[in-house]
């Protein structure tokens, strides 16, 4: 097993990067930080004739990263009840890979992965980060990739997702988990 | 009742645009286009000594142009069972304006408007979309803002949209209850 | 085609008959009224040794009745944010239905059908309606049921919900559908 | 404090209740057992002259047990995507009660209450159990009930709920947290 993990918040150190090092004590990952490289939104021309025009920034590398890898680990901050916008422009980006010359099989090696789920939030996270599951729950049916389980924290301020005893328990059953493949 | 539209689909003309026409038909409002400005993601400052730091773009002129309205439609495609990151980033910086002394009552100001919103995707909208319905809800119940309904349309190719007999007649009738007002 | 309605309200003449009534308007049915007849709650016994024991009760000539048509609309009212209790109980019993000798392929047949959902509701049903949609929708996609749409509500009092005009043009273009197949 | 565990599943020593001992573990609580009792499901008469006809069955005293403790754990297998029928039929009398002269404050004293809802399912519960958490959160918040937690659990055949760990982790967390109010 080989691990990806790619971060979507934008403060080095946050919670959720707390939660995500309990999930990945002691396995080697690959960590793929989003918000040190450029990453543009799409820019929507499935229906154009020539197709998408490339794009010069930092996303193809980041994929290039990610698909070496056959366990993915999605790690945001619940920033209003979704992903990051950062990690969203990473995710609408997997529309123009799919139709990528360059990327020949790209939806198919994602439909071999595993896949989990890190989001720590301020406001009720366990039920108003619901919607945020399932879209990833989404996400990953579309791909088929295999959606193995998920981790929601609560915390505002640095430091606090170390309260949150559910998030902690979850987190080290995961870990386990992980260790265990 | 003075109305203003987000937009943030990335193409234009889309479905999204399309089916947006007929909900704003004969009325005056104000189009935010936000493909054309530069919104840099958010940093998340919160909780620095000093807070956020000003960001140089175009995102603090769109928000005035927005507040000037009490009536909020935001328009999006569906990307990835959600709002497209083009708009996420928009959103997210909601954080940082809760706390620019430029905008002091920006929270308030925003629990006196009313909002609907426009989505439209090609995977299943009206059962794949309810996430980002339920994530719009949260979004505006933080805020105050009063949430007076949605339209979810199903769409691909362009023109699809004006086949969607039930978007159409949703659409139809929001027109309607916005000329009323 | 061939159309039955299962109903979960647990009065005559409700709002959520009247919305049906349009759906179903010039077009032949046979109503299944699950008020009118005795349905017991299930009794779990998928692990006793001997299977479920047979319930004395009305529900066998329920689905018999069911199973002839390929297409079956859901009609109850949204309580406490889910059906009623009454389709609840007459869903619960599939569980036993699966396993029962009378019904040999139950699930196989049942995932040939169409279904659609109409649902009516006093508090907000267009949003607080979701979760009952996404319950439906597990429900279908676990009995291969294809789910073609639903109508969501908003009534309280007698007669509201012919003021609901999205729900009205819904139920209006789902007939439009219906008596086109 | 004082606990109320009000039990939905059919059978006996299930996985729900099993997951619900960890929770409940060295804390005195009262137990409500619904499948012991004859609950009618609700005849909705709100809009009828005379209201609501009194009901014979055991529903009344069940509540008035209920309603002595502060705080209500609701646990029930996870049918179908929502509570059990036995349970549902249960709530929606609540409807009932709402207006009847026997509970004149049953809506008030409601809204002092804490409660938690533990649920087992097989088919994927931590995923396809969200929309019961949804509706089980907006039956609380109508009644301002303030939800305190929720445990998934994830078993089929009896003993299952013993190897998932998550649910373990966070029913003993529960417990904790419960023994220390």
């Amino acid at each position: 097993m080989s691990i990806a993990v790619i971060y979507g918040s934008t403060r080095e150190n946050g919670n959720t990067e707390e939660l995500t090092e309990i999930v990945i004590q002691d396995l080697d990952v690959e960590k793929i930080v989003l918000r040190n490289y450029e990453i543009k939104p799409i820019h929507d021309q499935r229906h154009e004739d020539g197709g998408f025009s490339p794009i010069e920034d930092d996303y193809d590398g980041l994929i290039e990263r990610m698909m070496k890898h056959d366990t993915l680990i999605f790690a945001t901050p619940v920033y209003w009840y979704s992903m990051s916008g950062t990690m969203k422009n990473f995710v609408d980006r997997w529309s123009q890979t799919m139709r990528d010359s360059n990327f020949p099989n790209f939806k198919d090696q994602l439909g071999t992965k595993k896949a989990y789920v890190i989001a720590v939030g301020g406001d009720n996270p366990r039920l108003k980060g619901l919607p945020l599951i399932q879209q990833f729950n989404y996400i990953f049916e579309f791909m088929g990739i295999s959606f193995e389980g998920y981790v929601l924290g609560k915390a505002s301020r640095p430091g606090d997702i170390l309260i949150d005893q559910v998030a902690f328990a979850t987190a080290t059953d995961l870990n386990l988990k992980l260790k265990d493949q």
